[in-house]
């Protein structure tokens, strides 16, 4: 890695043309360099910003095979092949895919001659380079890690070179057309024949093509696939292993014998990478190409379990971790956008004529502020949990007895964060209104015809607040005893009715969603314990419901605690430590609140004091926590690159760029659409 | 309309392919028919079954301008144009485009042909042929609607004939690049000109640029321009007012003098219609394409308001019912898709060996169910609400005391149905797997990278019940006194906490969620009387989470009086009222644990009681609807060219679907991507 690496955060305040994002940044409580690297510094994290930035700019001298010159060049964000297309949600499918391949092989390319040996390091440049859309990204991130742990040390040798050169580029086959989950019923079939001393790979159902794999359809040259192997006979099952299987020419790169491969049907828009299928019909490999780490086949056919099988668990949880730091990325970068283009957006009179920064309505702050805590507190969570598993892997001792809590903490971590996550994604875009369903928005890839309606014809919150004004006036009618001509609907409001009364104090809040999740799991041990099923099995199905509740409320309980240390770690640093806390409690009200019946229900809490809580406390929260919201998404430190968002730009042109976009659609070429000249000439019919 | 009209249902039980799928149509304990007939048969029923029915199929002799022969053909679904294009997902924007435009003129074209005069059958069948992308959508359900309510009568005479013959097609053009929501402020400007009698339109700043309107980027000839007008000098000012513009010539379809027009970038993915901009510059109009029916200005440029302007909230009323009645299709759409699917989908073994159909495991169930009896309530509402608009409609004097109501509750309806419509949207995705991501399951154009990660690497809650297993191990390690060795994150299991209670007996759901809106409307008005703001204004704004909520809790309250209605009037069809009444247990007790804070804190239920209804109520009434989950979404009679869906298919042939789907992807022609040829014959710089 050159010395010379500019590690400086990639803007300054007065990069800000937009005079209202100024006035944010300035009003500011903390630094924000402070505060990125308190968060984000640090070798150990695994957001690692200063490496970040380095590696987005480090300069050097470097040859370009794509121009066949000699050039000094800014890597990666301002590699000139950048300049060379449109933005992406104007290619084709095809276009987009040569296009990425194009940018990946320059980006090894670059690494190479940058000589980044640092895997971790690699990786993040080519994320960074390809704009999130790395072509190999399984087979740097996954398969290299399998062969690394899955493979025999034979193997190993032979086979981790030519990975690490991209010669042999792999993808993880292991989804099934009609199986993911459930590894256990995968139908492909790997048959071992002892005359030849190879393994005959077969997909023989419909249901057995395996469908999914990413960069399967038309980038990899061999596949990990996961298939069930019978030997000596077909009779003799010995569960499912994982085989190297080539379904490329390396020269060529025409698909093998007996293979037949494609790319499945569109994902969401067409920019979501080469996920393929693949049959296979009676394709024969060495038997040696079955990793043998965790167990073994002999030439005689005899099949043998070794090793310690716990790796496989490994494995698993750092793909799992790793889903999730890409997810976090997806994450801060939606809720970069809302709020930068909340701080510039104006809407709405008030009475002195004056218009409103959206980020000034307190529904905008419901929106935003509980989202940014929840982000904040996942990011610190996930940032404690990393770090624990890379501790871990230091000392294998360590390691295996901590390996189920770390498999448990990275499941839940998983389930409970990505479906949060996903709302909050898609809260940032209603946040946005229309222009956040644009492709340029850079949140959009979210959206759908039924959100869309969303903010259609007036945003939802608006339209109710039309309902509001409408509930207080008829209030007012019952109130001046003149109910007799109340409209239907609302006759209810001068109607008898019936009620009762509690009270508690709060106190820490870990304490309080501690307490809860220890209430919930004993009382689910209870129920499994008294349940009449037939068996453990019928016990937990019949369960799940409650039982996903109660490791919701763990997962809750964990990032809480984490949260609550990482104010703890603060204290040196008053500005910091402060906006972090009024941060821990907005995500632990807006939390508790969601799941107020439990807390309620167990006596941990009254409704009245949930209520004052959400009434009072945070209302007051998001006004203390107002000045600081435009620089704690600035503290995630994007390059207007990565961030790749019209909405979302550092210096606030927002209304510049999105006209400046819709002018680049290509379909503005024609002044009048083809199919219009046909019209008017009368030959649609030759269309 | 022609006589011998084909009204049958789309299908019988025994086109299901399917076992599994025709088991479950056998094992319903209803006649859907019988259940579609009562639900949304009716010719004042919005969604009036049968005339969709026939408008889908009747038969017809006659003249396709697009082969220049005749020929007997069934319409719209069975029109050949429909034969001559790949899946929408594989063409380019450019080819969707002019698809979509070809087959809106062919369906023009046959409603002439039919004679089709009824103007909603009109629209239901343009609808239908075209897939839901007809190109003159807006036109013909927005313009024409507001040039009879809002020209005046010479007005109308002359520009009704040429929009309804579409010799006019225009759109409607509020929305700017700086205003949507509040159009006070928007930035047109139409400035009279009494030298001319015209108007000189502009559009003075960049933010005044239209943006967003519907197919005003390639496809209208004229615009229904907001302005702000001013009259007989810039300096007075007369508010917003409509006016037409003709923005392309009539013969050409270029654009005229003056006017900038084009398409804005790209939404969600290509599919999304025509959004347009425009920018207009000294662009002058006949004084007398102001439309004049609540405005005038004679030749002298005075201004003077008249008629009633409370018609304009009619017309607002008339496209905010036609957008709920858009949606619900779409929600429908995705329930039936997500319903079928998870019939039809197995997963997971249990100890004997068995594998197991999705929608029969309680996670699945507690995802589909409440959404479904959400769907039912909200279709239920929707079908009351419209007719009570169009019975209004008969009557002025009814209908003018009567539109505040209307107003009110067709914005809450809006504003309420659509979040959460979206949020069902996206579990029906989630409950579909990974091939919920596919364009071609139908459920698309709702997600994107973050929920991808929900199911990728494992189904959220599967993974959330490995966490599970792990709790009760702990737990019984804790039981067993031997929690010294207790993982750090579960240490709280063993310590000690604090606790208290209350209790209270359900009695009518109306009642219930009446007496929660009356409290929370009483509570709102205290608050608002004294609130110690400045002015009204910000003690509204200051108020208006609250309010909000408020407004919701009446919109449930509105829903749930409007489904119990329902199931009274089904009580003559004991199996027909039997499911209605399941349904409605499942919606309001889903809807009220949703707000359980609200029903406990005001003292109408306990958190026991919340609880009891939550884990004991609604998994029995979920085990009592199993049986006719894939009959209520049949009961919606979609065929499966509206459904367009593999996962949603009416007989069940899920995989063979995707695996034809796959292959016809375009981007399979070539067996070596073009990119991979140039990289092996290192080339790749050529590109």
């Amino acid at each position: 890695m050159p010395e010379y690496a500019d590690a400086k955060p990639h803007y300054r305040i007065n990069d800000t043309k937009n005079i209202h994002l100024l006035a944010e940044r300035q009003s500011s409580t903390f630094d924000v360099e402070d505060f990125a690297q308190f968060m984000f510094g640090g070798s150990d994290n695994p957001f690692d910003i200063n490496t970040r930035r380095q590696l987005s700019f480090v300069e050097v001298h470097l040859f370009f095979e794509y121009n066949l010159s000699f050039c000094l060049a800014r890597l990666a964000i301002t590699h000139p092949i950048h300049q060379t297309h449109l933005p992406f949600e104007y290619l084709t499918a095809d276009e987009h895919y040569s296009l990425c391949i194009r940018k990946s092989f320059a980006a090894i390319d670059a690494v190479n001659r940058l000589n980044i040996t640092n895997r971790k390091h690699r990786g993040w440049f080519y994320e960074i380079f390809v704009n999130y859309y790395f072509s190999f990204y399984i087979h740097t991130s996954m398969c290299i890690y399998a062969i690394e742990n899955l493979a025999s040390e034979e193997q190993k040798h032979t086979l981790l070179p030519l990975a690490e050169s991209f010669q042999i580029i792999a993808t993880y086959a292991q989804t099934e057309l009609g199986h993911g989950t459930d590894i256990r019923r995968l139908e492909t079939e790997a048959i071992f024949d002892k005359t030849t001393d190879s393994f005959i790979l077969n997909t023989p159902t419909l249901t057995a093509t395996k469908f999914w794999p990413g960069s399967m359809g038309k980038t990899v040259n061999h596949v990990l696939l996961m298939a069930q192997l019978y030997t000596p006979d077909s009779n003799h099952a010995c569960g499912v292993q994982m085989f190297l299987v080539q379904i490329r020419d390396l020269k060529t790169h025409q698909p093998l014998p007996g293979v037949e491969v494609g790319e499945i049907s569109t994902r969401f828009a067409h920019i979501f990478g080469d996920n393929g299928y693949l049959r296979l019909t009676n394709v024969r490999i060495p038997r040696t190409q079955m990793f043998m780490k965790l167990a073994h086949v002999d030439s005689n056919g005899n099949f043998t379990r070794q090793g310690d099988a716990r790796l496989l668990y490994g494995t698993m949880v750092h793909e799992r971790l790793r889903l999730i730091n890409t997810t976090l990325i997806a994450l801060i970068r939606a809720m970069a956008i809302a709020v930068r283009y909340s701080a510039v957006r104006f809407q709405g009179l008030n009475p002195s004529g004056k218009e409103t920064r959206i980020l000034d309505y307190p529904l905008q702050q419901e929106k935003l502020i509980p989202s940014l805590s929840t982000t904040y507190a996942f990011l610190i969570a996930f940032i404690k949990l990393d770090r624990y598993f890379f501790q871990l892997k230091t000392n294998d001792d360590d390691y295996f007895r901590e390996l189920p809590q770390l498999h448990a903490l990275s499941c839940g971590f998983k389930g409970y964060t990505l479906s949060i996550s996903e709302r909050i994604a898609q809260i940032c875009r209603v946040a946005c209104g229309g222009h956040g369903f644009l492709v340029a928005s850079g949140l959009v890839t979210s959206r759908n015809g039924i959100d869309g309606g969303c903010s259609a014809e007036g945003d939802n919150v608006v339209l109710l607040q039309q309902t509001a004004r409408y509930l207080l006036k008829r209030m007012q009618q019952v109130e001046e005893n003149n109910s007799g001509s109340l409209h239907s609907s609302v006759a209810y409001l001068n109607l008898p009715l019936w009620l009762p009364p509690t009270s508690l104090k709060l106190d820490d809040y870990c304490r309080l969603f501690e307490s809860r999740s220890q209430l919930l799991v004993k009382e689910m041990f209870g129920k499994m314990l008294e349940s009449t099923s037939s068996s453990p099995y019928d016990a937990f199905i019949q369960n799940s419901i409650e039982l996903v509740h109660m490791a919701k409320a763990h997962m809750e309980t964990f990032i809480i605690r984490a949260f609550y240390d990482q104010v703890q770690n603060a204290r040196q640093h008053v500005s910091i430590a402060l906006v972090l806390e009024q941060l821990f409690y907005v995500y632990a009200i807006h939390t508790l609140r969601n799941t107020s019946t439990d807390f309620v229900r167990l006596k941990l809490l009254s409704a009245d004091q949930i209520y004052e809580l959400e009434s009072r406390v945070l209302p007051d929260l998001y006004i203390q926590l107002r000045p600081n919201l435009v620089t704690l998404v600035d503290a995630f430190d994007f390059h207007d690159f990565e961030l790749d968002s019209c909405l979302g730009r550092y210096d606030g042109q927002v209304y510049e760029a999105l006209m400046e976009r819709a002018r680049l659609n290509p379909s503005n070429r024609h002044k009048v659409p083809p199919i219009w000249t046909s019209i008017k000439q009368g030959t649609l019919s030759k269309l």
